[in-house]
């Protein structure tokens, strides 16, 4: 294959981190990022170019890009973290192949992207497009924090921000394990769909009497992990509700809150703790044979249907400046940058 | 020796929890105590009675005695964690010798507490009272928590109400394993003395710019474990301020703050994290010839001089009622009730 000079890409317009946290929404990408023609990136010693078929958007990438997540942005890079697409080039035995990735060196919104060979992801021809663009950020991190969940030996965990994509996945997870899901959810339309996809027990945050029911919930199915991707009171409020030795997993900021510990005894006399959780941290330190094997039962979920992706909408990258906002603002389903199109 | 059928003791008025958290200060002892003869109590299975030479006042009976403590408070009997004293009875072939213990049966401000046969700790000749009767709850403490700082490879750990017993005993410790102590103290008055007892920094909380030079310790000592005795919003500050996968080690509550987590992302990209430490489940987790060992270094310590306990008065216990709140309040040192004089 021949590959162009230039591509099209979105392209950050700052660098490092911007000082605010304002959570992952955005109304108008033009402050952060611009449509623009910029070369095809040459890939190095151990890297692999890779022609995107498809590129996830995360709230990660929205943190990202408007400098709130962990890592600084480098102006004139492309966004996104992740996508499906062919190996084009690069220092790997896998040219020719579809694979998911994570893009370490040049982002996935554009028509080409650059990452290191070795987390390159082949994936089954059986496989959905939608499914592989987004296999590995919300799938992988689900499989990994349902590890902490099955490896503590307890018969039920608490998640919250439960209607994303990635509670979704948790609470497949737990109703094919039988470890019950109790889900946290901001919108009591959410509940039904939940129940109907396994979840023990739906707790609406909005009520105003939330914690009313709370206490008896606990007593009965003793959630022991709480995975938590917003970080607010009400999180608090429900760690300090958990039955001894109970751990608050945070991997997510959607609140702007900052909790207040009200029960800090629960600390020494309940054996509780909080901790984070981080899918860049845990592909470093875990067993380095769990990750392909995760990967195989995160392609045999998707293709015998006990995961679904919900798709919000997939935009043309020519299009997304203007339209991803629109598509990222629908309340359920993820979103797409199709850069072929 | 034959026995009395009566004693003196300091006798709680009160079952379980107060649901209040004022802290270990106490002004009046006379709504939650009363000095009263009640029955010698009588040793069962596994039990040991002791003639108490010399009962310790930690902060936590304060907290427990004030309902305020992770146990609840049994009306009728005597108060008091901790003592020194002769074995006088019960199932044990420790009778006759002299032994330091924690009262789990019938508190130690009283002639004569009731225990555990399997907790005693025999003294050796050479130990002074005074260390012997506040051997357990901070040597044990300072001890176990010195251990996960060891363990985890650190150079520097930092820890608040360092002015405090166990504060002081900790600072020695560092000074003694070369492991820098920065020592965290409201009133500046403390810095000189823990400087030369061998803290390496000394943060004075009440400084108007007190976290200002924190940034500056933070980098040069990078410590990564905060032992926390106090609980407030500065101590969240200051964890904050601490370098990647710091540990928070709450062990106490002297303040009444419900401090706020102003930066939750650095549990996720920072691996920082909450937890607590209690003696009680430290003895029953860690490995069992640890707990005799580390008596075997107390004991060391204290008669070698690597260990001083400072004095704030001994109190007989008939004068208990009154004079034990004036000799709490001094700022330095640790109150003993004596129930032999």
């Amino acid at each position: 294959m021949t590959l162009p000079d230039t591509m099209q890409a979105l392209v950050q317009l700052h660098d490092g981190y911007a000082d605010t946290a304002t959570g992952p929404n955005i109304n108008d990408l033009s402050p952060v990022l611009a449509q623009q023609t910029i070369p095809v990136p040459a890939p190095g010693k151990g890297q692999a170019l890779i022609k995107v078929h498809l590129a996830a958007v995360n709230p990660s990438d929205i943190h990202f890009i408007k400098g709130e997540y962990g890592q600084p942005r480098i102006k004139g890079v492309p966004a996104g973290f992740e996508g499906v697409g062919e190996v084009v080039a690069g220092d790997t035995p896998l040219i020719g192949q579809r694979v998911s990735f994570y893009a370490t060196a040049s982002g996935t919104w554009a028509e080409y992207a650059l990452t290191d060979a070795s987390g390159l992801v082949p994936c089954r021809p059986d496989l959905a497009e939608v499914d592989a663009a987004g296999q590995i950020v919300n799938p992988l991190t689900a499989i990994a924090m349902f590890d902490l969940v099955k490896d503590s030996g307890i018969d039920s965990f608490i998640l919250n921000a439960a209607g994303s994509q990635l509670g979704k996945l948790l609470i497949a997870l737990g109703r094919d394990h039988g470890i019950k899901p109790i889900a946290v959810v901001r919108r009591a339309q959410q509940a039904a769909a939940l129940k109907a996809l396994g979840a023990a027990e739906v707790i609406v945050s909005s009520d105003a009497d939330a914690m009313g029911g709370v206490a008896d919930t606990m007593k009965r199915l003793k959630p022991r992990i709480l995975l938590d991707a917003v970080g607010d009171q009400f999180t608090a409020d429900l760690f300090f509700a958990m039955p001894n030795d109970a751990r608050w997993v945070n991997y997510g900021k959607l609140s702007a809150d900052a909790p207040a510990l009200h029960q800090m005894g629960q600390f020494i006399f309940q054996n509780k703790r909080i901790e984070g959780f981080w899918l860049t941290r845990w592909m470093k330190t875990a067993d380095p044979a769990r990750i392909p094997q995760a990967f195989g039962e995160i392609q045999d979920r998707f293709v015998s249907g006990a995961w679904v992706t919900d798709v919000a909408g997939v935009v043309p990258l020519p299009a997304a400046m203007t339209q991803l906002p629109q598509v990222l603002a629908k309340p359920d389903g993820k979103a797409f940058i199709d850069p072929r199109s």
